[in-house]
């Protein structure tokens, strides 16, 4: 069944040779883009979709989750609000209440919060584990999040657990953790900052991992400056996530190596530090994404246009910057070329705004601008 | 038909003795509240709602907005963020827009925005014009907001057109606009800021409304130090919007006149403007409303929920203070009693939130919780 979308006011392809395209049209068969072009020379389908002047763009892939867990920490969030400063500890209330709760409770939690992403445009979520550390908790989150994407990271080295010397902890997330973990993981992930792991520890889980064919990805540079990019690059990790506190060897590092900047504007929302500064990571030429961090405790959003507005605003970002940093960027990180743009060939996964033009993600912040989202499932 | 709305997690009502209840419900009749206490003691009622847990507030009352226009100016917008500082002069572009506008045009802009308004928890809003700038577009804007809100506002002191000199232009406001407006107006309101209204002009034209019957509000101090609060506070406006930039005996007379201090970071967010500081004003017993200014050009966000999150990231308001100000603050600038609580008596506006507190709007910020609006028709 072949679906034809016409009337389409602004398309955003991100095809090298016209990135975006006016008075457009596409395609869509077999669940990929078949074909796209001038709405004047749309050929014949079996459906058709008018959209009446309104802008399309590629569904966003949020390369950086945390959503299996359970409760919430709305009572920690006000307390910041009014003065108190974020501690790494607080990861512990939500490691608590998640290995208290029931699998079909963690489940349902996720399936809330993709519901929520996918009205809200986000068609591709990686979600990491790390509210476990323990090897059953670890492997019974990502066994639930791998229903649900293919996407799933073992963050088993996320904050050493209460009362554990940290390198006994190493040992078992490098060990019994990891095997238990592999078959429901593609990446590994490791929080390399002061009070959580530092660049031989770091080094340590993600090269056990990679040995286990699991890919690096690192949570760097948030509260300070820290060897965490270093390490991403080091060991060829598909990103470095947050990036706030980066001297120029680290921007450097980064654009030699191509390691994706993942830049996560909810958690700087939600924890009044500093936004990480992407006008210096794009112009020395390195590939950002934006994320949401999506989690109950520094970034509590799940809207990818939220980020995107906020990047435009806080971290120097042009719209369309943005938007290609939230769409294309995140499938990038997640070394996936059949998203993030609307190629012919790519994955039909589509957002149709309620505005004529993506920039009104960042010019309407705030507001509900999806009108229709059009996904192949996330298993294909 | 009553209503029985029960199982709320969370009740906020303003209500002096208990402002926030918890397991509570609620029975609308007749289109107010007619009772609210514990779930346990709930009276019966033709039909049940159960929210399960969900919060409850009083929908917003959204007291400052520009809703009225035809156009966007997302090219300005991208511009501005790119570099470009902010010209009040933007405004006449939308004039030009709206000039050249037909009445249906004008009011399908109005209906689009108030049902995103809607759908978003906002169940009181003010409408201004402003963006006619001659009797006969002055009186339209009016004519067409009129069918959608009690809440409209004469603001044809909000710009001096191009080419007219400013005394010519007060004498019109004051004279043959304002006399035209009166039958659809509640309100007057001016912009008195550098480049636009001074004091003895700003005096003019409230003087002059204020004798017609409608009630002040003024445009201050939102891009300098200038007389505008004072104003306000001298001819006992019933609100001083925008109020960044203030001495400290702007501040005094807020508090003892008791004219309500409007905050709208979603201004300040679009124009990387300072935010207000809203808890210096709340320091010092001003009231305090949140409200959106949806217009155009420098805050083209409808979404309560957003500027409330921003006033507890950037404005040093808590939650619960900002869900105040988002609801009661805008029906005291509105001088209004039967909105923005939720105590018996008061019209049953109300929304329910997919999440099970208030303070949720501010610690999911960018995310749809809105989950079901209860209001009654806006000409009741």
């Amino acid at each position: 069944m072949s679906l034809l979308v016409t009337g389409i006011g602004e398309l955003t392809t991100w095809e090298p040779d016209r990135d975006v395209r006016h008075d457009a049209a596409l395609v869509v068969d077999d669940g990929v883009v078949a074909w796209l072009g001038d709405a004047a020379d749309a050929p014949a389908a079996d459906e058709r979709l008018d959209v009446a002047g309104a802008a399309v763009l590629p569904g966003f892939v949020d390369a950086h989750t945390h959503l299996v867990f359970a409760g919430d920490r709305v009572a920690e969030f006000e307390a910041r609000m009014s003065g108190a400063e974020y501690a790494a500890g607080g990861i512990r209330t939500t490691v608590a209440a998640t290995r208290a709760a029931g699998d079909e409770v963690l489940e349902a939690g996720v399936v809330r919060l993709l519901r929520e992403m996918r009205r809200s445009g986000t068609t591709t979520v990686e979600i990491k584990s790390g509210y476990g550390l323990s090897v059953a908790d670890e492997e019974r989150s990502l066994r639930i999040a791998r229903r649900h994407t293919a996407e799933t990271t073992f963050l088993g080295a996320h904050v050493v657990p209460e009362g554990a010397r940290v390198e006994d902890y190493v040992a078992l997330v490098t060990g019994e953790m990891l095997e238990a973990c592999v078959p429901h993981a593609r990446w590994i992930d490791v929080f390399c900052e002061e009070g959580a792991f530092g660049a031989d520890e770091a080094r340590a889980v993600l090269s056990a991992g990679a040995a286990r064919g699991l890919v690096p990805r690192v949570h760097a540079n948030q509260l300070g400056h820290g060897p965490g990019v270093q390490v991403a690059c080091e060991v060829g990790a598909a990103a470095a996530d947050h990036c706030t506190f980066l001297t120029d060897a680290d921007v450097d590092a980064l654009a030699s190596s191509g390691v994706v900047a993942g830049l996560l504007p909810g958690a700087e929302f939600s924890t009044r530090h500093p936004y990480p500064d992407a006008r210096r990571l794009l112009d020395a030429g390195v590939t950002v994404a934006l994320a949401t961090d999506c989690n109950p405790g520094t970034s509590y959003t799940s809207s990818m246009a939220f980020c995107l507005a906020l990047a435009v605003r806080e971290m120097g970002m042009t719209a369309r910057e943005a938007v290609r940093a939230a769409t294309q960027g995140g499938a990038r990180s997640l070394r996936r070329t059949d998203v993030g743009h609307l190629g012919v060939g790519a994955r039909a996964d589509l957002v149709v705004l309620e505005a004529p033009t993506a920039a009104h993600l960042a010019y309407r912040p705030g507001v509900d601008l999806v009108r229709q989202v059009i996904a192949q499932p996330p298993g294909r």
